[in-house]
């Protein structure tokens, strides 16, 4: 196929169901299919600007609802923005702040206008609508921000998923009539749960309104991964061509390649710094736990194939010791190697895409998609 | 004054008390004054080897007892010593242990063959000897081991300060008797409390000795800071001028500053990367804790006249931020400063005594000894 060209985003090519293309934003280009690293709370947990950059990360997540209650909207524009307040770059994505809303433990009140919630650190109540999270976004100086959405935690009775196909259409119509900053691009989000017909409704009503991004949400929520991944194929084929599709929360090896495989372009999730954390390294052999007793004299690096500099310096044996004893640098150590793992498997997917070699590099055995 | 060369130490030049050296160790040489940054358990806190170099660290510390306790010698065998188990290059020195057993709150029996106590981990019972903790450490390839010894918390009844003084010196005489390795050099600890008595008697058994080296243990142990002051300026004129010496569990830059002008080239605590933990950073203007309200919209560095990697890429405000949000950044960025901190409080030490100005640069209003 030909090069399809738009305004955030150029379609290089496609492989099967994969996509490889480009999104233009104000901070840079970022190459897709990719993996966005999370910086919930304008850090990547344990990591600096320079190892994400050294990681090859190029775009970070941060999360509007974090960053609404701490440090706040002043902080942030006192400081000049986002970026300057974390010393980030490159491009950052901030999710709306709908999906902590409704899946963090807080008492919150859902009307046509908005969400008012009460804050998970101190209480204090906020709202939420369609247009002030959209305002801040663009604000703190957002790439990309997320329109408002309704979240729900699946099963979920049908009238419920409805309700939220409703009410995010209805904001998603606000957010796109409310003033835009040429430097912010504003995604969707696609809603639905596992219902085919009111995912086809969310999304139609959605591309009716011409964004420059979607995003299928709803999903990692409670579903099992195979309901995961045939919604996000079948959501994936109602999104228009030519514009970037994200599928948020989506973050281990078996779900990236298989969402890639559904034509899907950007992610994000905590799983590799939150397992990083935990000490669970993702590598070409599978998951490994270094808690697990058979390492503790393992002079061998946590992933032969692998040459960050996690692995090029330390043995398993030693990672094994600093979890052992508490020691922070193994968190580090190893949320900094997940992360490059992760976006090394999505350079070798583009090159795979690029090559027309894309079935192989999905089902080939011993690489990393094989775990 | 002329240039005295030892075996492991050449004093280089002297200017008022203040002292010039060079220690010459397996893994390098190190320039005293020296600061020691600690690495209890194979990992000083938050920071990678590399980190260390780039804030001008020549030296860690690392303690017998944790690494006996955990990993433990076959690990660190196995993994061909401690240099390569922790990817450190450059010379380690290893506590003996002596300060751990007295100090953590754990079962312990004294007899004059050694100490047995039990691990604070899991209870289990162990014996530290004067042989088998040499023999330890030389195992592991410590550049600088130091013998056992009974260290008395202050204040302290005069018998019990003999019978450490006894004790130590027994062991120290059995220490210089057993087995030794080119590549490790082993210091001997004057003990003694605040009596000038037992200072005396414990020097001056220690000299007739002959160590490479002598350590002043037993302080920063509950005395105040004017008496830790006038002991460790009293203690170092009883040492040999051609051997180094190391005052133990010394950080602040007061403290530090006092113990150079008495005569010390080496000193080690945990204070820099302690305070760097709980949101303290040392500056050039004193002590500033991140917590403080007023750092919260605060875009300056964290200390102006600094040029690390934490200073030249973060506001007080992020780093504000960081502590309060709990991300693992900030004791990380912080720690590294602190390090750097105190690493360049030694440089400009040495610089001062080279070019006889080490009297200004002690009283230098402004400079980084003022606080």
């Amino acid at each position: 196929m030909s090069e399809i060209e738009g305004r955030a985003f150029s379609l290089l090519t496609q492989d099967g169901g994969a996509r490889r293309g480009r999104l233009h934003l104000a901070h840079g280009d970022v190459e897709t299919p990719c993996f966005m690293p999370v910086g919930t709370s304008a850090s990547v947990k344990g990591l600096t600007p320079a190892e994400l950059v050294e990681a090859r990360t190029q775009i970070v997540l941060a999360n509007t609802y974090h960053l609404w209650l701490r440090p706040g909207l002043e902080t942030l524009e006192a400081a000049g923005g986002l970026h300057r307040f974390m010393a980030w770059e490159r491009p950052i994505l901030t999710d709306s702040g709908g999906f902590q809303v409704f899946s963090l433990e807080c008492r919150r009140r859902l009307d046509d206008g908005g969400v008012t919630f009460a804050s998970h650190l101190d209480g204090t109540e906020h709202r939420f609508t369609a247009e002030n999270v959209v305002e801040f976004q663009q604000r703190i100086g957002s790439d990309v921000a997320m329109v408002l959405d309704v979240c729900v935690k699946l099963p979920a009775p049908r009238e419920q998923l409805e309700e939220a196909v409703r009410l995010t259409s209805a904001w998603a119509r606000r957010s796109a009539a409310a003033p835009s900053r040429a430097e912010t691009v504003l995604f969707a989000i696609v809603q639905g749960g596992l219902d085919p017909e009111l995912r086809e409704r969310s999304a139609r009503e959605l591309v009716e309104l011409d964004f420059p991004g979607y995003a299928i949400g709803g999903l990692s929520v409670g579903e099992t991964r195979e309901e995961m991944h045939e919604c996000a194929r079948a959501t994936a084929a109602l999104l228009p061509d030519a514009k970037p599709r994200y599928l948020m929360g989506v973050g281990t090896v078996r779900d990236l390649v298989a969402a890639i495989d559904c034509g899907i372009d950007l992610f994000d999730s905590v799983y590799p710094t939150r397992c990083g954390r935990n000490g669970r390294a993702m590598t070409h052999a599978g998951e490994l736990n270094v808690f697990n007793a058979r390492y503790v004299h393992d002079p061998s690096p946590l992933d032969p194939l692998c040459d960050c500099s996690t692995c090029t310096t330390y043995s398993r044996g030693y990672l094994a010791h600093c979890f052992r004893a508490k020691e922070m640098l193994g968190p580090r150590l190893l949320s900094y190697h997940n992360v490059y793992f992760v976006n090394g498997l999505m350079c070798e997917a583009r090159a795979a895409i690029e090559r027309g070699k894309w079935t192989a590099f999905r089902l080939a055995p011993g690489s990393a998609t094989a775990i």
